[in-house]
């Protein structure tokens, strides 16, 4: 089956906002398997959305378009399709009351949101107001999915309203079952070099990895009848893929490595006090992003340079090592340096588990030190050259790791 | 003229990179008064590359193809139009030189960066190796820009090196100039409502807003015989907005806010403490962004709530106002606090002359407080509803405003 996205709205062509619908989409067709070749975008014009959905049609079985569903004069799709696949529109007083019930204040000009073509499948839209719509041609041989334009109400559609209608026309009574681990201090490349035979052998459960800023995603995927059938399939998979790499997984499906950590640090009972002059505050930003940070996070000193944190953290009492000492003393002085202060960190401050330290040690390069109440510690290593805002990004993604490596054992 | 742009890339398909390309270009095509219809995402694959490229150049003037300009054999693009426009591919040595000064290395599958069809224009690429082309059909009616795919060289070579080829075939021997202004503490419709009859009215230079997370940018734009002229045709535009509103513009064209403020910091000779239970650490990393922050920035104290920060701070000396307090007590008592924690800050740390405390008032509300060692105050109230990121970043925006009043004060 071969698909294709059409993105209808004005604001995409003026660049006001940024299609991130479209790679969504993409990578949700990849793993069902389904092709698609083309991807069109267009602005809200009667005529050109009509060409371009013509087109679409003409060489695609499935024709998802996105946006144009809204109340307002220029929101297009619902009606264009409809005359393209010669569906009069009809009132819905089912969608209307839906609409009402979740919005009681509406205009009447919202009943366009309730208007379908005749014999078209309704979607509907659990986060908003406009529902999506299935419309086969009068032949049944093609299809136009119409989905919302806000990523928000899209995604939750596509994924558990469209999927379901997409693969039943590829003729498979199945549903798309996936599970995204997620990979930390460990790069794509090492990652698919462990896993070489399985990539190369890969039927059903299909595998794919994703490189994303610091941390690596690989999705298993398969269809099957049943959701737990799907399951059961790829547990073996997922299982093998464990047995080799699975010290460097942190979390699966939508756990992010803060998330993840913060689980540890809870289960552990430990408390982190983070001492910052490396990532200008990000990793106390993620530390803190989960709810109930407040069980693990004890809080963070940040400094603009080591010898600001050294005389935010040691007042009087100086410590001989690298005092004064800026970017460019080298690794090992840093590193050195920065275990002196996480242990401080653990004496100066009560109620801390763990100290977390963390100094630039040269452009594009920061060392992390960590040190618990038992007496365990644990280094690391960051570097990236890039923008500041990246190259902080990926030292508090390799302190997090060190972290979980410390709170793991 | 009538512009199109075609994108190529299976990666784009795939979803494994979101195509900001296409926001950029489009923001800069309606600036330049390019009318533009359509947008095409097409894999590598030729066959299917030349389909859409020749739909693309039948429809419009110019057609602005960004990717597909590599050196491995996926690398379509530059093939795939000589052919279209029929001119021939010649190896072009200045080009060759220039990306082997720049990558002495180069293996010789390299080279087909060089080629360049016969009478196209070489757009020279000042951030990578690929140059772009100009390429135009045989009877010189229609024109292909090709582009790199990659942000970071397709901008700046669009800026520079086709926005003048693009206005030469426009007729207009004329360069595009534009200023930024960016707004804080003000809305995008307070501020077109207090400028109503200059977006009515407007002609040359033109005006358009964007609003971006807690900030507003306006665009001024005209098309000149030199730069000079362009900034002498925007000069009394900017200069009668800034009378009107310039108290809310904190910088022009790529000027962020904690720039903008590290500026104001530096010339006050002022050095910032900050204690935050509200950003987790964000206010802290865009202080720290700029380079030379070490100036201005005195350190930052970050924690999980509001009891947490306290403890932080004021060890055995508990103020009695809301010692203990969390999220709920409201503004009031919270500003009550946060003013207290700040000028605290300035007592307790030495060299510190503004002291700010952020701390959290109701659920999405955020109380800011500032004061300065000369006897200053200023508090401010942040409130956004969504996920914590985008809430930090607004509450931060929001210390960051107040904390450019008190500056320029």
């Amino acid at each position: 089956m071969i698909a294709e996205m059409v993105f209808v709205g004005t604001e995409l062509l003026l660049g006001q906002i940024v299609n991130t619908n479209a790679a969504y989409l993409g990578e949700r067709l990849s793993e069902l398997g389904i092709d698609h070749y083309y991807q069109s975008v267009v602005g809200d014009n009667a005529k050109r959305l009509a060409g371009v959905l013509n087109l679409a049609v003409s060489r695609s079985d499935v024709v998802i378009a996105c946006g144009g569903l809204g109340p307002t004069l220029d929101d297009l799709t619902r009606e264009t399709v409809a005359e393209l696949t010669g569906r009069e529109l009809e009132f819905n007083d089912e969608i209307w009351q839906t609409i009402r019930r979740r919005r009681p204040n509406l205009p009447e000009n919202m009943k366009r949101q309730a208007m379908v073509p005749k014999g078209a499948k309704v979607l509907p839209n659990d986060t908003g107001t406009a529902p999506g719509l299935a419309v086969p041609d009068q032949s049944d041989n093609k299809l136009f999915i119409l989905l919302p334009g806000p990523p928000n109400e899209m995604k939750p559609m596509f994924d558990k309203y469209a999927v379901p209608v997409l693969l039943e026309r590829m003729g498979e009574r199945a549903v798309l079952v996936s599970r995204s681990l997620h990979f930390c201090e460990i790069g794509e490349s090492p990652l698919e070099d462990r896993l070489m035979d399985l990539f190369a052998g890969q039927v059903d459960p299909t595998l794919a990895t994703y490189a994303k800023p610091g941390h690596v995603q690989l999705r298993i995927s398969t269809k099957a009848h049943t959701r737990e059938e799907g399951l059961a399939k790829i547990a073996p998979v997922e299982e093998e893929i464990r047995r080799r790499v699975g010290e460097y997984i942190y979390g699966v499906d939508g756990t992010t490595l803060e998330e993840a950590v913060g689980e540890l640090l809870l289960g552990r009972n430990w408390r982190v006090f983070i001492a910052d002059a490396g990532t200008g505050g990000i990793l106390a930003s993620r530390l803190t992003d989960p709810p109930g940070a407040n069980a693990w996070f004890a809080g963070a000193l940040v400094a603009a340079s080591t010898t600001q944190l050294v005389q935010m953290i040691m007042a009087e009492e100086q410590p001989g090592a690298g005092t004064g000492s800026e970017v460019g003393n080298g690794a090992a002085a840093s590193e050195a340096l920065a275990m002196d202060l996480a242990k401080h960190l653990l004496a100066r401050m009560d109620g801390v588990s763990v100290g977390i330290s963390i100094l630039p040690a040269a452009p594009g390069e920061a060392v992390v030190a960590l040190a618990t109440a038992a007496g365990d510690t644990r280094t690391a290593l960051a570097q990236w050259r890039g923008n500041t805002q990246d190259y902080r990004w990926r030292v508090s993604q390799a302190a997090l790791g060190a972290l979980r490596r410390l709170a793991m054992a």
